[in-house]
């Protein structure tokens, strides 16, 4: 029985305003709390969940979902969820690559793979949860 | 105040099979309940709710998240809410294109529009909240 359940997607914007005022002004999101990330970008949420994830693109960043490419589009999506050891053993035994890395000032510990399809998935743990700490994590730490 | 909630990503696969059996094994979510939909497919649950939706690739279908391109990777996000008249208006407000159908059996309102950067987005509403009966619905019936 999975523990997951679906927190946001992410989208690679042209222009992070513009998109941030899209989500508002024509669903009725909230431009809401995002914890400390390297990248500029907003967090846009229905109720408590910052449902749709806005960053900027980044050079030589590859073609989403949109067609004529330019590196804008869906890039990810994510699930949170709890079991970090077991789920990362899982990928082993499968033979899928990850990285893994703490992010958003250590809120998040945030593990990225590839579907069948090339899809990339994020699923996202919470370090305290999981007994981990900065000191003891053995991943990329994102400052 | 925005009622929506996130509902589900669709995932367009070079193999429906392999693409079910990734996210049953990988991730522990649970091959569940379809309602008819004209094109084969598989929706994947955590709990109770139905997270990833798997689709074929279809002739002609562009690029998405993959870009090796080939039609497959992520192919829209999904909310789910209610005040479907009230969204319309605010669309038709905002100058966005939308489609509109009866899916599912009757069971979904689906309204379809792209954001800025070309993401597709799908909104769902309940016909009998809505208040809508297939006599009076007036747009696409998907049978």
């Amino acid at each position: 029985m999975s523990s997951y359940h679906l927190n946001h997607v992410n989208i690679r914007a042209t222009s992070l305003e513009e998109t941030r005022d899209f989500y508002a002004e024509v669903l009725g999101l909230e431009d809401g709390f995002r914890p400390p990330f390297p990248n500029p970008g907003y967090w846009m949420y229905a109720g408590d969940m910052p449902v749709i994830h806005i960053s900027p693109l980044e050079a030589g960043s590859l073609p989403r979902t949109n067609p004529d490419g330019m590196g804008k589009g869906l890039d990810h999506f994510a699930m949170w969820g709890s079991g970090l050891a077991e789920q990362l053993a899982v990928l082993e035994k499968h033979g899928v690559e990850y990285h893994k890395r703490l992010a958003g000032g250590g809120a998040v510990i945030q593990v990225f793979f590839l579907d069948p399809n090339g899809v990339q998935i994020e699923l996202g743990f919470n370090p305290e949860a999981e007994g981990i700490t900065r000191d003891t994590f053995d991943g990329e730490i994102l400052e």
